[in-house]
């Protein structure tokens, strides 16, 4: 980039007052979606993420892997199968699951963090029993897919004051010893509430809440968890929206100052959400 | 167990000195053959770690997961390719390595060990950049089966002090970021070294080293290791023996005081080895 | 003992449920009684509290001393007078209850826990003015025997981080330094009680609380701190056993989780209380 | 700025490397010239030091005076005397340096950086003895100049550990009390020195050194220390840069990693300096 | 001095009591008058900072400096200006108070301390922001002259962890940026108040409250707070005693156990105040 | 006292240099000879080193007791038997001994100090294996007299740290478990160079060496260990001299800054010796 060395400084000074504000404080980053499919925006992450760390921000990364799942389901040729958007989890499945998170996905992010200069510790919800979870009750029987019960915040808290940037696989362990399968979504905010973040960004491949669902120039950028119901209502939050704002809702109701949705797509939107003052996507306050 | 009273507090007696011996030690343990498939051996040593953490050793569990690895290659269509005892690994392999290894086979031994109240946090040799690698060079090209350049011990420490048992896969990363295939035995005699173990415990599926290998009543209790390459000579060490005991050699040679071969067959046999005055197998002083 | 490998880690595989229980804990023993006098059972209790102190047991040892205390004063030509089953205590008794208690029983203990390889501290209520006292008021003048007036647990809670076993005399001191002679049995249970000790354990020469007093067989394992009174009116608890009951009553309701009658004849009787399933003598809770 | 984010984001991750490698160590910044008189240069400085210190550098400012002095002397009615380029200090000129540089100037940059969001503690040579001093000899009188003769560290060090920004004025204090004028260059130098700081800036109202001192195109961006008595001979270096650079050849050579004279001229010059590719002015190694 | 040995042991141990009494304890004094312009006065003070520095006592020093201040205005030619007793403090004078204090006063008193064997640390209010001001309102416009908003004790109580004597000039600071001149005795008291400091000791140049102003024999030794208003009904405190008493009953108010109002003319009069059983001067309680 | 407030706080500023000389630093005290027997004497050495650890020096109590001994041997009918000066130790009286070194003088010591306002804690070379001992060899059997082969200064540390004034009794512990009369004088000399001591005092009951033993006008105020053989061979150093010299030269050697033998018939001799510029008795050096 071409940019003079007076504007880089400008722009270093400029997310002084942002650095100052999440000085010290825990981030929840809910890592997904294309930003961990593409390779350069996931270098970007990795960058955004280091980044942070140096600036004094606790980052905590929760990810989830759904399509290396699902590769990994058919090339041992099992069908992936899905009720009511949520994976129908059989003993196979969890075992696949498992495998493909915390031995693939999870280990190959602390590498990736590594490689850019940071440190991470790559942990899973049975590490230290910090998802204890139990099975999803509800119409439909969904297999060892999981409900959290319990959040124990020890294994993070010592990760990152051991130096490292913990990163999470979110499978979470029954008191009988049982894996689960955890939405990581849902995870990242119970996991953000309990460790009462300064804020859980999701990250997602979507522009954020719009009005008009077709037109993103009607993007709001900022909602009160109070108006969510009525959002709802409205049929502006709709479809798969609805889990992921619940997550936010609740993330803020437990005591995090701020949740985002933010577009993934987007290069180093974490550092344009948390270090400028345009933000990106949508947050719940 | 029918035992009276008085014989019980009589065995816990019998087995101070060991424990005045060990306590505030490190002892590292490398975990594989029958005592891991073996649901009751699995059973038993999981307990005799609880029992160990206890008493105030510290405990480090070092695993493979070969057979594990092997049904997992073959559910996928892939043949297992072995050259001198070595696994060929290519990129597809070493993909199923890391998921079996440190998505499988690592969590379900914190599982186990939770399940038996003790605290247990899974880590591989990525995690903290602990297990640095190189591509194994010879005359045989092996694909990513990797050589231990560097061992970081600051998250096996950090765990320790944390009041965990550090369960650890040996999957190793290189400079590069790339993963590699670390044979067990060998990566479990280097961090003994390098956390100056006071012992190093082989678990195997054999009663230790026989002068007649038909003849179990012909057990070697101690070898000095300068008595080795002698026994080496003799035929007496040979054929597999031969890498699994210059891993012990090696790790007395580095500072470890002694590495036992023990025989995993035999229920709570760290247990036997450690707190009775007995002893199990063949140690290397 | 012939006991077999196998059988002996079964045993301290059995024993880790209660070493979990206990561990981190504070554990006060009252040491008397045969215990004391007999070689092999002292040998045993000494061997029983330094096991005790390597598997993570905070062990506090209170002792008194009656036997030698009147073997000196015998010796010194002094007739030891006791008045309703305390000994009556003028200027020159005291002064041998303080040599005979802190300068030869303590002393030796010291030195006999650690010829068993523990860390020992010798302390007495003058030491850091642990034990505070005044005299005992009550119909008849008994003259330095105290009531204690307030426990400083500062020395005791000094020498357990510092590694030590405190080896405690229950010699008190006035405010106007002044010793006083306190009943080792109150001390313990006062000491206990401040220390939010998870149990005290009097070692005493019965087997236990006795329905029918003559018949072992009638053994009451647990009672209840409200049964006690009861028991009283019923004449279940008389005799000696009253004061020595209140002590177990009064620690139980200062908050100690429970405490043990046990029968200090038995060898290892404080590791079976412990350490096994079974326990020994009458729990009070 | 109408920089988009992601223009900014980019400036930001180039910034990393240099974050990366400044983090946690000490930089001394000696402050002075332009940089200290106009507003909008000292607006942009102090900006700097607090960004640096919540990126984790450990800034400490070192600044002079002399403007302020002649005013504050002219004022008064004495005149400034210099000889051979350093003030003639009589006892009432060092009356009139301390109280302007320790009471008027340190306080004004104490002020100006917590107005800017840091947190500063203003310190002179005489605090907790920092700067011990005798008097300066040589073929002419100077008064009361000093020379140092040992630093002090710990007041600098406890301030940096208590969260603060050291902001020193260069008076030092003789071992009968006496208090010197001290060259604030030759001090910070000393101070970097001592502190075994990974960088001195010294700032400047030149773009560095010139081969042609007519001609900016000339400016030597890197001198090796052991070039200098060359440069001097080839009168390249001369007149007022030879102390200057001499400060910096004296950093190098006890010990500090890099010294760069800087055009204080350029606003944020100290970020170009540490934080971009291209740094600022002349460096010495 | 031909005092015999015996008579000085004697002179220590008398002292002893107190010394024990103020172990550990924060004693502030406001240092001026007499004792602060009088040489061999000054040198007693400094000897009685050190001495209770050795024997564990906290010392704050808080001084003024108006012969200094008025002197050097005088000499800039500019009319030192009062309003009821307050300095009319407009720019120009400002800017001198803060050399005069911080840069000459402050600065000599940390050189004399030191010189005495002490060790001591210079601040201003604007350190740390330690004395946040805003402009005292009321009915005449004193200009720059300040009223205590906001105490923060972490830079006074660093200086004494870190092993120093504090020596507070009070210059405050605004929110601003901007200096403003606070009245020593009112910085005294709410920086002891704030410290929760055992002892506020400010010294004058008056024998004490005397009931009868012409007569020293009238010299009231103790005041309740609670009989301040009454005592000024009765005119017995009157003049420029009413806001130094008001500050002695502030600080009381605010927790301070004790302040004493002392003759600062007599030698050693802080260590006859703090160490011997007459005290000296008035204190209030 | 009628001594005047400004001779009062003379005195203690003449003590300050002192003060600042042991500050932090260990001088370990032997106490014995009349200033143990006579209580006035008694009270003044409790008050010096109360008020020695108010002004933060690090005393540790080495004490004797042979009237006790004797007068309770007497008592039990047993008699006093002395070889060559040093005491017969049978087992009876080894435990006679112990009673009243542990039991009675220490802990008389331990109430005495904390009557008069300090912390104290009895230790005697048992607790934590302080002096570990073994039989003295020699020309003659003298029973349970012990040689130091080892001292452990951990407890006597940890005393200190947690801010006791350590009390000890010199009775040694072999490594049997056998107690040891040991000399109180060898044992405070060998402790003080284990714990590189600033100074070393004996209490003795004479004015200190003498050229010539009838006249204390010939008070020898210093000694270089260097001159002590030359004394001896003079006969200035002679008899019971002897081997308190031999201790004071053997602490000197070992690493003791000074030793001092005083008068302890001189009321506060400690305070004298420490914080007076004259001393008392004679000095090691």
């Amino acid at each position: 980039m071409e940019l003079k060395n007076n504007m880089r400084s400008q722009v270093l000074i400029d997310a002084l007052p942002y650095i100052q504000k999440y000085h010290d404080k825990i981030v929840v980053v809910k890592y997904g979606g294309n930003a961990m499919t593409n390779n350069e925006l996931k270098d970007a992450v990795m960058n955004d993420i280091v980044l942070l760390s140096m600036v004094g921000i606790k980052v905590v990364l929760v990810h989830g892997g759904g399509p290396e799942i699902n590769a990994m389901l058919k090339r041992v040729g099992k069908e992936s199968k899905f009720i009511c958007g949520l994976r129908y989890t059989d003993e196979e499945t969890i075992d696949i699951v498992k495998m493909v998170l915390c031995g693939k996905v999870n280990k190959e992010l602390v590498s990736a963090l590594q490689m850019h200069g940071g440190k991470a510790l790559g942990l899973c919800g049975c590490d230290g029993q910090m998802i204890v979870a139990q099975k999803l009750t509800g119409e439909v029987d969904l297999g060892y897919v999981g409900d959290i019960k319990k959040i124990t915040t020890k294994p993070i808290i010592d990760a990152l004051n051991n130096g490292y940037v913990p990163i999470i696989s979110t499978v979470g362990i029954g008191e009988d010893g049982q894996s689960y399968n955890i939405n990581a979504d849902t995870a990242a905010s119970r996991i953000a509430a309990c460790l009462r973040a300064e804020n859980l960004i999701l990250m997602t491949d979507i522009v954020g809440l719009l009005e008009d669902k077709d037109d993103e120039s009607t993007l709001i950028p900022t909602v009160n968890v109070s108006e969510v119901p009525y959002l709802k209502n409205k049929g502006i939050i709709s479809g798969g929206m609805i889990p992921k704002i619940d997550c936010c809702v609740e993330a803020v109701r437990r005591g995090v100052r701020k949740t985002s949705i933010i577009d993934g797509r987007i290069p180093h939107s974490i550092l344009i959400e948390l270090l400028t003052n345009e933000g990106i996507g949508t947050q719940f306050i």
